[in-house]
């Protein structure tokens, strides 16, 4: 028993030591860019029948509203537009586009140490979203979103292991000006994160201003082309099967200006798609198609995410919901399409209907955000901090959210299975005269760090610990989580020069931090 | 847009008028025993590999501490007894045990309609567990569990369409004689749900009694042994590779009494077992391989649940963790070594570590119950109300859990694929000449029910309808659905002649009624 008893200690006096050194990077047991793929809720006869229906869809049905510019490009690859109006997509425009498109993927942050490369099932998690709110938890309420907000959320993604990148969540309500605001926006989310960088433009026309700031953050517009680090999510259509005109004139300027592109088409199963899960993938997949057409037709090979974000719909209310079943089988359902045409490709998951952050939203949230991972969505959007079915951000969410996609991620990592893992010798070492138990093994011991993704404000204590501890509330822990981090200058805080000259350039309504 | 309008209103009241009608039982989205298996996290060669390495550990390494009796069984049908006590198993006793083995297993109610049938990766979700505390969420503070609680938890279980059995959770404190406990832990779960129970016994000489009890609820042993209602959670190992002496002297009494057994095997990775996912499979496996064929040379296919339980440990301070995503891979690793040998198997999920359910809670409860669904997983074990790493149950987290549950199982459900759910027909109608969305279709209405599952407590509410509603918070919707359920007469409860005769056979300890 003494010898038991001693090696129990000296196994806990190691862990202690071990636990006390933060783990290296090589020792992390997660990171951005593993790959998923193990679930598969479509089969391969499955995933070519939708392939099938896109491809008549655009064939017959076509897509209404595309710009003049938009049809000189289209018709320039071989699309037919009919006397309705609608551009039709013969299946070898489609095949010839999906020939050219841009398979690999990198998207740049400002720091190269955020680089995202997206290809295969490599999975990374970020926000995204246009809430018009922000959650105030302590007030249990709801107010209009602002820049400084904005500014904040990407101040605190910076923080975050698991945010892999920033696509701005929310909007600022406080700037009335659309121009003012897409500038702010860019300036709000830059100043806060080096991570790499979505956002929208309101109209073609504030594109060149929003490429005159990004050529001066980067440093000139050749350093910017080198290393775009900000992607313009672009709503190119509205479901079902029509272009959105104005956002196919604004995509064209980004691709021109060599801005990356995520083709997104955001449908609601039920309203602006079919009610069924199958039925909405096809509509979105092939309106994604036509946008491939387009993009490849103005420049072929440009960077573009085929962003297929079929999204939930209550029927009892006609309302969008983001926390069901559903909404995960649409997403993972998705990620199949991306990998049969092999292109890098996004979908929404993390998103809540519940409008705090309470035991609802962590269900919601972790149901879809695992799931997606699972199934290789390379750009899980909306993945943290999005509530009240996208209505509403929320700081402390995000915070937790982190830990939240720390475990999916740890799900994604999978089991490795080689002599070591199967560990027949340690088995046979513990109970053949061996202490009986395994908390003390070298094997144990070595693993400690990279086998386990342990929670930053998740609590594990008994029950007698938390009571001592004074039963921390889990919104209070990351209420203060959110001050400590709010409290110091942002990292991503550009310097002084640049700063006044943007402030010069452009009217910004981020006071100077 | 006169013809638009009129149509979208017609369309709200057509679903209004189908929201106002609750689902029949075949128009439900969800049912138990809806199958998995689209979600694999090991190969097929893994799988291979995990089990060639627990049949070499059966065969080198053996297990210590089987009774006397157990030795008799098992070595009868070719177990060998080393000199250093340990039983070691040539693979072909292993071999033969899994084709004597019962392949399908009818876990019974006492209510027919709530029969599960165990075989391939069909599905069910239920309780279990031995928690020492309650949660009292009014309070945030955590109380002994008592037979009262019990039976109240019995009882809310029988109300909730997504909790498909009830293995009991926790442990009736108010009672210190084992005996005692053991008998009215069947009392007070019988007379709370009509659903399949589970329970242990702390000594092999309490199950003649038990038995007894379930005879005079049955209605006679032949009416038992035709529908055994009441399994038997045997821990028959402690882990790593030992028999538990007792518990495998229960396990041949409950076999003999024609009662069903679940093979628990409930090592902790990192202390009990290897702290690999892949080395606790293995050890986990091998321990219930054993009990296989310890079950079989007692009765040849007496119905036997494969139960590894290989919990997540926290290294950092040695103490059992549920939450986690290591411990969703263990569970769903586990799965797929119980469809490798074709038995009905059983494995831990739906557990959390927070101390109320709250956000993390949520997240990490949903984490192991979707992907252990996914997974296949036969009986999902501790899926709802578990906290606190097992020490607490939760009756409203057992509420909210039902609704979890539902999600998970609309995940479950899948994707289905055919013509009209490829929905070609439809996005053609609605996009040419129709009315551009698809609120109204036929199609939609008539999958209104079927397809989607709608929360029962978790709110979709937009922000503005949650405020002018009060803000309902989570919780309190939960306290306010438990205390309806409650003030109602148990559906299960027994006749007042048996409930005489039990009370005059036992000490029973929960109030008449």
């Amino acid at each position: 028993m003494t010898t038991l008893t001693s090696r129990r200690h000296g196994g806990r006096n190691a862990r202690r030591e071990l636990r006390a050194a933060a783990p290296s990077e090589d020792q992390r047991a997660i990171h951005p860019g593993m790959s998923g793929g193990q679930y598969k809720p479509l089969s391969q006869a499955e995933i070519e029948r939708i392939h099938e229906t896109a491809l008549q869809a655009l064939e017959e049905i076509g897509l209404a509203d595309a710009p003049e510019s938009g049809i000189a490009y289209m018709t320039g690859v071989g699309a037919i537009l009919g006397d309705d109006g609608r551009l039709r997509f013969p299946r070898q425009v489609v095949e010839a586009a999906l020939e050219k498109a841009c398979k690999s993927i990198t998207l740049y942050g400002r720091d190269p140490k955020y680089d995202l490369q997206l290809n295969g099932t490599r999975v990374h998690y970020g926000t995204a979203g246009a809430a018009v709110s922000m959650v105030d938890v302590a007030g249990r309420s709801y107010r209009d979103s602002t820049v400084q907000d904005l500014h904040d959320a990407a101040r605190i993604c910076e923080e975050l292991d698991n945010i892999h990148f920033v696509q701005r969540p929310m909007v600022c309500r406080d700037i009335a000006d659309n121009r003012e605001m897409d500038l702010n926006t860019i300036y709000a989310t830059c100043s806060g994160t080096k991570k790499h960088i979505g956002t929208s433009f309101t109209e073609p026309g504030f594109v060149d201003d929003a490429l005159k700031m990004l050529h001066m953050i980067a440093g000139g517009e050749e350093a910017w082309r080198a290393r775009p680090f900000l992607a313009n999510t672009n709503c190119f259509v509205v479901p079902p099967m029509r272009f959105a005109t104005e956002s196919c004139e604004v995509m064209e300027r980004c691709i021109l200006g060599g801005m990356p592109v995520l083709l997104l088409s955001a449908c609601m199963a039920g309203a602006t798609a079919p009610s069924t899960i199958a039925g909405a993938v096809v509509q979105s997949t092939a309106e994604c198609l036509a946008g491939l057409v387009y993009v490849n037709a103005v420049t072929p090979g440009h960077p573009a995410i085929f962003g297929t974000w079929p999204f939930g719909l209550d029927l009892r209310t006609g309302a969008m919901t983001g926390g069901s079943g559903e909404q995960a089988l649409l997403s993972a359902a998705c990620a199949q399409m991306h990998q049969f045409y092999g292109l890098p490709g996004g979908a929404p998951a993390g998103m809540t209907d519940a409008k705090l952050p309470d035991m609802q939203a962590g269900w919601e949230q972790m149901c879809s955000n695992v799931t997606s991972a699972l199934a290789g969505v390379n750009m899980v959007y909306e993945a943290a901090g999005m509530h009240a079915s996208l209505l509403g951000f929320c700081h402390e969410s995000l915070i937790l959210g982190d830990d939240l996609i720390g475990q999916a991620m740890r799900c994604l990592r999978g089991i490795e299975v080689d002599d070591t893992t199967l560990a027949l010798d340690q088995i046979r070492e513990v109970c053949i005269g061996g202490p009986g138990h395994y908390l003390g093994t070298g094997e144990t011991l070595s693993r400690m760090q990279k086998d386990f993704v342990y929670p930053s404000l998740g609590d594990r204590t008994s029950p007698k610990e938390w009571d001592e501890k004074g039963k921390l509330d889990l919104i209070e822990t990351a209420t203060a989580r959110k001050e400590e981090i709010l409290s110091q200058r942002s990292k991503a805080a550009f310097d002084p020069e640049l700063d006044n000259a943007l402030r010069t350039a452009f009217n910004i309504h981020l006071p100077r931090q």
